[in-house]
């Protein structure tokens, strides 16, 4: 993930893409293309979605993950670190049986 | 990312939360997820926002990713790499200069 | 609105389309005519939004209104009493002055 | 739905929220509420979460028409006859049988 971090930083500086990329703009643009994912499931069973358009799914999945890295990126956030910290939370919230 | 996946793939299965975590259920939480992030920003700059609740905007975007690996892993979709095949495409979209 | 949600009916009866049309799958449409509503304004600011697409953004409205419609009509939830009862309670909640 | 569009108007101007009511953060708005309306519906059946929660739901429900028409109302779209327009739209798009 590193990588990809890094990859889009220079993406961005690379066209001059970096005056409205703020943590806001990024937001939204994390709830756009996670909209678009979900709608690909809208009017079929998660079944028929994957079978009929498996590479747009993937395509949409990624796009929430780039958005977000961009966001943790302009945040100085450790996804990663993040994400076992919440799942630490979970444990406990959640315990086993 | 991948420990992150298999520590998610552990984490359920303890709890037996496999039944209803299709990819569809998933889909729709990664966008309620995101909403949850985006909210965070909605009456305020995001500098404001940042200052007052980084802890929990770095919770929610965990959340995101959470949910996302999941559904990556539920549908066999390896995130990193359609994030590379995504930039590549972007790249030829939006060439430099 | 009682003649648009008399008239949703009625269309809806015409086409057969009653079998997934149960009040999950209406909010998560109400989700996603949302977004693409929002999408209109990722990029540019309201008044450039507005002077470029402005009949695009009517009718991103008018899917909003036309599946919370449904929505509320599968649910018989009355819309404009549930908004004068939630209107009440704002005004509880942040008096004036 | 007009008296509704009346109303909004006159609560936001008593208590002086004029300032960030732009066309953006109402439609942000829409969208947060939307997806607060289908969290309801996440990880239960509809005829669950109805039973269980159907005051809460109307309120959603609400909460997004008024934001919904509050939008309309900044952009000076009249909804009503934006639903009629798409509608018909919609009957060319789909034709019966």
């Amino acid at each position: 993930m590193e990588q990809l971090q890094e990859a889009l930083r220079k993406f961005s500086e690379e066209r001059g893409w970096t005056g409205n990329r703020d943590a806001r703009n990024l937001a939204i643009s994390i709830s756009l293309e996670a909209s678009e994912l979900l709608e690909h499931f809208q009017w079929q069973s998660p079944e028929e979605a994957v079978a009929a358009r498996r590479d747009e799914i993937a395509e949409e999945a990624a796009d929430v993950l780039i958005y977000l890295v961009q966001f943790a990126d302009a945040l100085n956030i450790d996804l990663l670190e993040a994400a076992r910290a919440k799942m630490a939370k979970n444990a406990e919230r959640f315990p086993i049986g």
